[in-house]
């Protein structure tokens, strides 16, 4: 799978900015560099040392492409591990792609995507969870996100499970050497440390797993409906939440028809919000299609918001119940908080007894911003962010997961055979079959589907 | 207006990538940066050379924001003169500004749009034409406009100004010297070497002030209309120029209601095409803005394409010969491009001798792309490109052309006043004042607000 070829690529973001960096990496990264540039000290790269920079232009025959500074990385001392250039030009697309492209046809070639990193793997730079946390740290939009990733980039992670896997695997040398003395009846493996061993990494094991229901969740953000009769404010409260225009807001019942995600942070946790359509019925075709989705949203959403008029507490206040009552019904296990809204509008001494008669009220105005951080904090409430404020370890990547899944599987196995006084060399087939899973994560076990995959989704550049 | 204190911006594109580059520069730049880095070496910045890169971690008190290559330039060899420090971390945008604004929280300040660029200026590693270069290199889209500007930046441009205004300035000296002995009655100031300079200057401001008209349309793009009946075919001809699908294209006449503008490079040139609805007689209200707006287009556009469904030539072959008369009549100056759409639809027997009846006349296909090379090679030969393929030098910037015309005029009354014989004290004023016009070009002469203009059109970060 090793290739030295030479890959480029635009290493920031695409679009125009005052600087952009287009990236090299291979065997003849610094050669092709320096057929093509013309150092203002007359510096010829492959002379100068690792990690230094130079001015100079970059140069197509006769024609100056670009004013640039090269900064050199010599093997390994680099991302890849392999020679590296970083060619920091000025950030306008026509002259980014010139770059490129006098580089293609130089000789270069364009890199796949994440395959930069790809390098850094098989040069040994980054283990395979550690090569995934550099898409999810550049992915990462809010702090838990970021802590998780940049704790799991830096090995916090993969350094537990190689850990593990090598006490583990040491075990199974013992356990396998024991069988090429079989008739003699020895036991180099401490039975009594193996079971201590086994219950530690069972203990662990659980904990990751565990951890990955929070860990998607605060991944993907934490996906919350907002339901409620047409009109009630959906959208202007969704604004008030977001600080921004993102729904359309206007007077006209039933304006919502697409259900309109939007996502923010709170406590440094994202959020996810579904504005939905009202569940008025209805003979607008558009609308009742927009009703359905509301109730497929209630399903995805981990906690919904029941958003009402504050007036109808007064005068509606049994129906509400009822209704919530019905919801509660349908969807037991899903939180569930009544807002509300437009508080400002009406005598407030009318409706304060509700809030001890309605579990989860809170009383609001989208318009004036009362109630507006009442509700972040309940809604932070209901997230189990434990794990994230002990510092633990969480699993966010549903590969990771997989793997846990079935290392526990096969220790499982290996604790009944203990418990059923099995052979060695049972055992050892089911301690073999952990060790794969325990690699898979880290990427001592691979292949290249795997590898795929994986990098398929990373950034072209990255 | 020299200011040290240090500031802060993303210089790469925003939004994601796999990396962004933020730059700090000011007299703290590296102290703040050695505060919040902790180098994998353990090194300290402010030990380490001038254009060096270090590996290690942005770090607020215990929280790591990101592993990054720090680059260390001392001043004065920087971009602005002064102490930068370059980082290069991971490209979310999560990041970006958790980085940004730690360094804010530390004492930074956000740069202002240009701020980098124009305090490169006020330490003189550029001249201001040549800093107003820069901006125009970013926003460069195609060969011809990003030549212009690196030829610009590199000072080719105001190296011939500053010469011009040496010489000139030697001249204004010698005939102020003069005035000193008027008693004397001497002339230290060659009467015929000055006559010289001046028939140059006047030559070379009048060359320059003529490349303008190239430079706008360069910088700017060439704006082409394209007119005709509704339903014609324009958005598919757009779409074949285009080679993509920017404007709607539908069968329903009419379809067409905004004036959809979209860039193409033609042979290094970029053109402006301007699609408008059809200039058909209507009763609906939107359309009958749109019909208002083609005739708007035809002003603004320097070249004017004609599109008409081939088989009118043969079925209104006269009428359409009358209306392109009308035309030319309305717009004798405007060239006219008149394209036959839709020929794969008809018999070419029957309208092959109309080529000879109209001028300019392109039998083309939308659909099949036919003609479609031919109408692009047409539109180029509208455009007097001999200025650029002879490498001259081209003024595209409005603010040198506002100061080569006013250098030109008292160049002019220079001449006068030599023709006239009048004193070396009134032929002084006069070349003062050429010379006050020479400075403002490459920024001898400037002022604050001057250079508040500029730069505010700059990016934030360059």
């Amino acid at each position: 799978m090793i290739q030295n070829d030479t890959i480029i690529a635009l290493a920031t973001a695409s679009g125009s900015g005052a600087i952009a960096v287009i990236r090299l990496s291979g065997k003849d990264a610094i050669a092709l560099c320096d057929a093509q540039f013309r150092s203002v000290n007359k510096k010829t790269l492959s002379k100068e040392g690792t990690h230094t920079i130079h001015l100079g232009h970059i140069v197509d025959d006769n024609r100056t492409l670009d004013e640039v500074l090269v900064s050199v990385f010599k093997n390994p001392k680099s991302y890849t591990g392999e020679d590296v250039i970083e060619i920091s030009c000025h950030g306008s697309p026509y002259i980014q792609q010139e770059i490129i492209q006098l580089f293609l046809r130089k000789g270069a070639r364009i890199a796949n995507p994440g395959e930069f990193t790809l390098r850094a793997f098989l040069n040994a730079k980054l283990d395979l969870s550690q090569a995934e946390a550099v898409a999810d740290l550049i992915a990462s939009d809010g702090e838990a996100s970021h802590q998780i990733a940049i704790q799991q980039m830096r090995g916090g992670f993969s350094n537990e499970i190689k850990m593990l896997r090598e006490e583990l695997m040491n075990f199974a040398s013992l356990i396998e050497l024991e069988l090429d003395f079989a008739e003699e009846d020895v036991e180099f493996a401490n039975r009594y440390q193996f079971q201590e061993l086994i219950s530690r990494i069972t203990n662990v094991l659980k904990r990751l797993i565990d951890s990955f229901a929070v860990g998607n969740v605060i991944k993907n953000g934490i996906p919350i409906a907002i339901i409620g009769e047409p009109n009630v404010g959906k959208s202007t409260l969704l604004n008030a939440l977001l600080n921004e225009e993102k729904a359309i807001v206007s007077d006209i019942a039933g304006t919502t028809r697409d259900a309109i995600e939007d996502e923010m942070s709170i406590g440094g946790i994202n959020f996810r919000f579904i504005d939905t359509a009202g569940i008025r019925e209805t003979e607008d075709v558009v609308e009742s299609i927009g009703i359905k989705k509301t109730f497929e949203k209630i399903e995805q959403a981990q906690v919904v918001v029941m958003l009402i008029d504050a007036k109808e507490l007064v005068t509606k206040g049994d129906r509400l119940k009822n209704e919530i009552a019905q919801i509660k019904n349908k969807h037991p296990q899903k939180p569930l908080v009544i807002v509300a809204n437009k508080v400002d509008a009406i005598d407030k001494e009318r409706i304060t007894n509700f809030e001890s008669q309605i579990a989860n009220l809170i009383l609001l105005s989208a318009k004036t911003g009362e109630g507006v951080e009442e509700l972040k904090s309940k809604l932070l409430d209901f997230v189990n962010t434990g794990a994230l404020r002990n510092n633990d370890t969480i699993v966010t990547n549903s590969r990771h997961y997989d793997a846990l899944l079935k290392a526990l599987e096969e220790i499982v196995k290996v604790q009944e055979g203990i418990d059923a006084n099995l052979s060695g060399d049972l055992l050892a087939i089911d301690i073999r079959q952990a060790l794969y899973h325990f690699g898979e994560i880290t990427g001592e076990i691979t292949s290249d589907d795997l590898l795929g995959n994986i990098f398929a989704n990373f950034c072209i550049g990255k």
